[in-house]
């Protein structure tokens, strides 16, 4: 990660010292002075005013973080409460939950907000008001667990070495229905959903709701830490660098000269609309992955490339990591893709073909229609603050050598190259035409799918996103 | 069914001219002056503050019944278009629609429609406000129905006889996944859910949506066709009675004396809060429902003869009919239950426990948890201004030989007799303890699980409701 390394290197001081032509996409986490974290948390609807970035859910971003001083208290506090041994997974959603991504919550759901999220995807506030929150982020236990808590009103969530996380407080437990969970989150309950095999099949028959304090950061010292910038984070980035419009890009696959185009295109259109200094979030989601899914490493070792290459332009792209575990839920998880980037200052949200889709586990077909994501994330409960930018359709022009907008004018001009065929060709170490994708980015790709090491029955392992 | 016929006599003319302590409960369609009807489309608002009543979802009732004088005009337009088979459960969502219980709905539900249906039970309006819409009313059409329709824009729903029953404008065709739409509907995909055996599992694989025009309004000829007041006659009978409260209370079962205590309670609870003529409106569902379900005819014996009994007031109860299907979609569908009651002028509803519930298709359990329906209803968008009135439990208290709110301080002298523990009860031609139904009520139960007489293989034919 040497290269990454220097990247951060070019990001050194606080913000407000830095020129506003500074050029560094990949930034580094700001060490806000503490007064002016006060003074965001004390009142932050003037800073963000100020800034002109889009309030987040609920008016306040929540974080959950314990201040230092308090640290040792708390995990003096932690040892003496019932605790409950966090997976991978859970730990993300700590993470998610700890920097506000999920704001107004204040922690893991309860019953109430459970069933707001599965029958209505949003949420009513105290004061009327609607939120959108369109997947359960629950945290479930099993019979033990919740015997083991018995009348404690808070307990303590460790990490497999029972080195505590977080303390839950106010406590409330409920019954975990998989099925009417599964059901009404997915649109199915066949087998195979790759999240539902990951963390609910096998988990416990409860759902344990309650309000978070997080004992430090959620950090994953895998060499990434540094580029993943919490909401508040990345809202200054925005404001040192000026920008009067944000506009998300929510990845999980390599970058193709076809989403360049398109993004590059959207800041065109934004200028056009008369904003001065649209900035790109590209914004690749770093939680749980299904197995065939390129690993973030790789995806972020390859999002560098394409930024080197000069495909995208540094001086008006952030790069940073989603922290959020990936559903698989299409149109229901879109929204909740859509609604934590408000949460980090995005007003404008780019959605493509079916977004967050797969196929059906056991049918030959997409789970989900390939526009209802759109469709749905443009009608959605509490997003309406949110501009929705559908993805034109790009593909590759053989008259032009390169990605285009598609032409229905000419369909005979264009090639499609699915992600299928991409992987395929990565795989064999055969070229894509030539512009399909930046020649650093490509050659990332095929070294990931080397290092695969086919096993001794000469398949190639699949590798374990987390 | 002439005791029944009896009663409507009593309910002579126009509302105008009843006195006000007219005694009626089943009441007659007001066949009202055409004048009358045009003023209440025209100015619906005026009439309706004048009444006192609550306000149809989207300020005005919908009412799609093509007036006479242009009926033979639509039926001979009906004849030219491509034409579309109703099934019984078809023409029932016609009737509902045709006469606005689903208010705002101009008829079959578009994609956009179905959509926020099923992720958000709820439809944004243009002005930007929200009503709730939980269960889809959709039309399936097949493959060939399809090809049939071709480009016209406009076509002919018509009954087993091909008689027009109404004509679908503006259509729009879209997919059909009867797995996404049972799963967000139901919470479950599990085969042996009634509705969807009944009208989705072998239904086409596209559903049409459009503006609907009723050639006339849709009858049965069950001689019950008197007791299905719309909700227009219903707010009528409702200001004719000066009822300042409308409370509802749905059914698909038999009347029992808790149920009357409850009602009973109500009323007096609603007096308290200073509401001078709380009237309730009782009413079983009369659309498809189960087979083991008590048929509708039956039901209404047994309610006729639970107010002949004496045991709820006929001067501020009104029992008609709500021509609804039932989905038992528990707290999806307790929500449809409530919004179309708003629509008929009620702005107080009764939830008991598991509205609209059953036992799960596969598994040993209660498909839904007992207090979903009320937590969801109480949450539901759309639904702010109904006021939700939480079932309280009744049981037979042994100590008064008599129905009773269940005191948990002396949870030994209260027996709780089950739908099921009933039904033997009935099956048997047994008892139940006494003051648990009223003797009329109770016979009419006995003699109808009597008319379902065994057939050669000893086993009691399955009534078919629909």
């Amino acid at each position: 990660m040497a290269t990454m390394a220097s990247l951060f290197l070019k990001t050194p001081g606080p913000s407000q010292s830095l020129p506003k032509t500074h050029k560094t996409h990949f930034v580094l986490p700001q060490n806000l002075p503490l007064s002016w974290r006060s003074k965001y948390r004390a009142g932050p609807a003037a800073v963000r005013i100020r800034c002109g970035l889009i309030e987040p859910d609920g008016g306040k971003l929540v974080e959950l973080i314990v201040e230092e001083p308090q640290r040792d208290l708390k995990r003096r506090q932690a040892l003496s409460l019932p605790q409950i041994k966090l997976l991978k997974i859970d730990i993300q959603w700590v993470h998610v939950l700890s920097e506000g991504w999920a704001s107004p919550l204040k922690g893991f759901i309860r019953e109430s907000e459970f069933l707001q999220t599965l029958h209505f995807n949003s949420l009513r506030l105290g004061d009327g008001s609607v939120v959108n929150m369109s997947v359960p982020i629950v945290l479930a236990i099993d019979d033990s667990n919740k015997n083991n808590i018995s009348d404690s009103s808070s307990v303590a969530l460790v990490d497999d070495k029972d080195n505590p996380i977080a303390i839950l407080n106010d406590i409330e437990i409920y019954k975990h229905n998989k099925e009417e969970r599964t059901a009404r989150t997915w649109g199915t309950t066949a087998p195979g959903l790759p999240y539902a095999e990951q963390a609910i099949t096998h988990a416990g028959n409860w759902l344990i709701g309650g309000d978070l304090e997080v004992i430090e950061p959620i950090k994953y010292h895998d060499g990434l830490d540094r580029f993943r910038l919490s909401p508040a984070e990345l809202r200054d980035e925005f404001t040192r660098r000026n920008a009067d419009a944000v506009f998300a890009f929510q990845l999980r696959n390599p970058v193709h000269n076809g989403h360049a185009l398109l993004m590059t295109d959207t800041r065109r259109r934004l200028l056009e609309m008369g904003y001065k200094n649209p900035v790109l979030l590209l914004h690749p989601l770093g939680g749980y992955t299904k197995a065939d899914d390129v690993l973030l490493e790789w995806r972020m070792k390859q999002h560098e490339m394409v930024l080197e290459d000069g495909v995208l332009d540094p001086e008006t792209t952030v790069v940073s990591i989603f922290p959020s575990p990936m559903h698989y839920a299409g149109p229901t998880e879109v929204q909740w893709h859509a609604k934590a980037r408000i949460n980090a200052g995005a007003n404008f949200y780019i959605v493509g073909r079916d977004p967050a889709g797969m196929g059906h586990p056991l049918e030959k077909r997409d789970l989900y229609d390939a526009d209802h994501g759109k469709k749905v994330l443009s009608m959605a409960p509490g997003l309406e603050r949110l501009n929705i930018l559908p993805f034109k359709v790009a593909a590759y022009d053989k008259t032009q050598n390169g990605m285009a907008f598609f032409d229905p004018s000419r369909p005979q001009d264009f090639l499609f190259i699915s992600g299928t065929k991409m992987r395929a060709l990565a795989k064999n170490k055969e070229n894509p035409p030539d512009g399909f994708m930046c020649p650093g980015g490509w050659k990332v790709l095929v070294d990931y799918y080397d290092s695969l090491t086919p096993s001794e029955n000469g398949r190639v392992p699949e590798p374990v996103p987390v």
